[in-house]
């Protein structure tokens, strides 16, 4: 090669990456038909099941810091190599690492009984043997903190609180609060103990853990969650009047800080490369189940949506990268979403959008968006490729986009947001029921369909979504 | 008193015990009016869900030999005492104690997944440390049978087979057949062990008990069911080809027979009292539940139909006696009902009908007969009653009638069957998840409906209903 040739290739490669073997960027109304196939034909059928199956059986629970985790970040980024996606690799993430140990309670009066329950995440344990004390009961975790100081010292709080049951899972918000700083109200008061109702929308003996804030000022006391039927049995023996007295033996442990990672891969834009749409997911799970619903589901709509647009013909390869993070430790203090924000912060500017999938396996109803408003009418255009799939637009446009996504809002990136079906969702989120049994193939095809179709059109046109105005509560 | 009138008193009280104080039994009209309004105020409300919630909360589990054996034993006796049943007592029982301990298990390879197990009723411990085998997978007790003993010796057998969903509960009188001898085949193929697929029919991460017959000749294996997630694991990790390895652990223990009791109370009939119409429950439950659907329901079903009649206006009570038997241990060996046809051996032909409440808490759809076909259009007038619950007469004479009233068929008592709507009952039979919240009190309300009119209608006849042909199978 002569050096007059070699000057013209090195000045297309820098200037065009993907010019020389390809052809421009679909045109809007190629565009739109490609997007059109990716819908139907994900509805047809795709392996988003297969790819949760896989995850849940070949690696099962994750939690942030086990060896779960670690085989996690192993399994995905072979996974991704394997699906064919370009720059897979493993952004180092440094993750907090609290283990369950043996978490068990009885009812030891009146009347004896066993009681399911788990400690929530990051609780302290209980002395070895456990502590034995006298129960008080409240409703919600306004009556705990009007509780008398004097009814609460040397207790344990029981907190009967139900949690309500709507397709958009707002009865979570609600109810999760006790769990949060129950036990920091709690131990203000001079109790020793904390028990909750599960935050959960089910009727089976198995308790759902999730994470406690750790930094409220006074030391949590041991905080554990009881199934639903066994709150049921606490509640009646404490309408009985007499006294309840209960056995709490939690063997917690706090180890160490562990190292996890961000799995990250990309379909690489055609015409404008360093535009970026973000895709999320979390790898991590709570260590109960296998982690199918919370979020092997989103990992793999998101990576099945992106996988197929990458396998489209190469005239019709989006213009922008779509990129894939499957972000470590979203459970226990969102370790992964942060350090993203930290290591990628100059090309914050180029996200162009972001999402992320992390509320199970049911079917897409709707987009939420939080972009400039200006950018609304065209958002709407390129949004009418989902219509037939039933999804309406959520024109309040202050969608959060995902927990993983929240760290990316000083910086004003766009946000959108696939709101998924969840009326059973908080039966089985945060249990030993997180399993891949709960899943149907169908709607993960149907959360795929919309994700990809949406997505594509996104990622093939040049439409300016940002800046992004402000969350209308900080996260 | 002079000794003439003494004299005439003792005629009176040795010929007829309720003719002093009570007119004659109801006429066919009244009685059928009663029954009528028997069946509506039952609809209106009963106390049934409110004795299941006495009973799950204030004793719980209660399995054969176990402290809340003898605590339902006391429980019940007080409770009928308290209802106002007459000639409340406990009838002695021996029965086998047999206690579960620690249950545990994993996947070992090819990838490690812990699995929710529970010991199947009656196994024999695994060594104290557990024991570590190859698994092999065959889909049902027949494949199991026919294995070449060289694929099984020194390993777990699992056995897959599903239960499937049917109203009558139909589907599980073939799935469980395995729990009951696989034990013993594996056994003499040289296995170490047998795990099966819960027989149950719903997907929570909570396995099924249940007995296994301990008398097949050779000495069962270790035997445990695996939660139907669980056992979807461990199928997918068989289906990668690699070799398979488990641990189990099962702490089970067989102590010495203990003491547990029927426990009777009665209506005492007021025209034929020596006329006995038998109202079975079991009180026994599993361990693992607090023994709600099986069998606080059909306890609490049978209880307040028969508390219902017996506080009918003086007139209005039935000739025949309503018996009320909550008999022992059902689950592993029905000695309750084995004590009580031999301890009540002479008085069987007194028996004029017999049925037992074991099938949970949905509604009744059909009534079964097992009676002299003479009979049959007889009690298909009495039971004319019930149809406006939507309640259908099967036709084919074969009923059981409870496990309980088996062994009471040589002597050819007849047999009823409340008939109620199974679809769900398989979701938490013999698992944790069987607890009061699982019953809509309505429901129990209309059984409660169909027992108090129909056999307040056979009670208040004179209708001769015996002597019942053999069962189909013997029991």
């Amino acid at each position: 090669m002569n050096a007059r040739l070699l000057a013209s290739v090195t000045f297309l490669l820098l200037s065009c990456g993907a010019c020389l073997a390809a052809p421009a960027p679909p045109a809007p109304a190629e565009a739109s038909s490609a997007a059109a196939r990716l819908r139907d034909s994900a509805l047809a059928g795709t392996q988003a099941f297969e790819f949760v199956r896989s995850l849940t059986t070949e690696v099962g629970p994750r939690s942030a810091g086990s060896p779960g985790d670690a085989a996690a970040v192993a399994w995905a980024t072979a996974k991704l190599e394997a699906l064919g996606f370009a720059n897979v690799h493993a952004e180092k993430v440094t993750v907090p690492h609290w283990e369950r140990g043996r978490n068990e309670g009885a009812i030891l009066a009146p009347w004896p009984q066993r009681v399911a329950l788990t400690a929530l995440g990051g609780s302290a344990a209980t002395p070895p043997s456990g502590l034995d004390a006298e129960v008080v009961g409240v409703a919600t975790l306004d009556d705990l903190k009007k509780l008398d100081p004097g009814k609460a010292k040397g207790k344990i709080v029981f907190v009967w609180n139900r949690m309500e049951r709507f397709r958009d899972g707002s009865g979570y918000r609600t109810a999760v609060a006790v769990r949060g700083t129950g036990a920091a109200e709690a131990a203000k008061l001079g109790a020793v103990g904390l028990l909750i109702r599960s935050v959960g929308t089910d009727s089976n003996r198995l308790p759902h853990t999730g994470s406690m804030q750790l930094d409220k000022g006074v030391p949590p006391v041991p905080a554990a969650a009881i199934s639903g039927p066994d709150s049921d049995v606490l509640e009646q023996e404490l309408r009985s009047g007499q006294a309840v007295r209960f056995h709490l033996d939690l063997e917690t442990k706090t180890f160490p800080d562990a190292e996890s990672a961000n799995v990250i891969g990309e379909i690489p834009g055609r015409g404008a490369p360093g535009e970026i749409v973000l895709l999320g997911g979390h790898l991590d799970s709570w260590d109960l189940g296998t982690g199918a619903i919370d979020d092997g589901a989103g990992c793999a709509i998101v990576v099945e949506a992106a996988r197929r647009i990458g396998r489209l013909p190469e005239g019709e390869r989006p213009r922008r990268t779509i990129r894939v993070v499957l972000f470590a430790n979203e459970e226990f203090g969102l370790s992964g979403a942060k350090a993203y924000a930290l290591a990628h912060e100059k090309e914050l500017p180029s996200h162009v959008l972001a999402g992320e999938a992390d509320f199970g396996s049911g079917r897409v109803y709707r987009v939420g968006t939080r972009i400039a408003p200006s950018a609304l009418p065209a958002f709407k255009t390129l949004a009418e490729v989902v219509a037939p799939l039933g999804i309406e637009i959520d024109p309040a446009n202050d969608a959060e986009g995902g927990a993983d996504i929240s760290p990316l809002a000083p910086a004003g990136v766009p946000v959108v947001s696939f709101d998924q079906d969840g009326t059973t969702y908080f039966d089985v989120h945060h249990s030993a029921n997180d399993t891949a049994d709960k899943i149907d193939p169908k709607d993960l095809d149907q959360a795929v369909a919309a994700w990809s179709a949406l997505i594509y059109s996104v990622a093939a046109s040049d439409v300016k979504l940002g800046p992004a105005p402000a969350p209308k509560e900080p996260e």
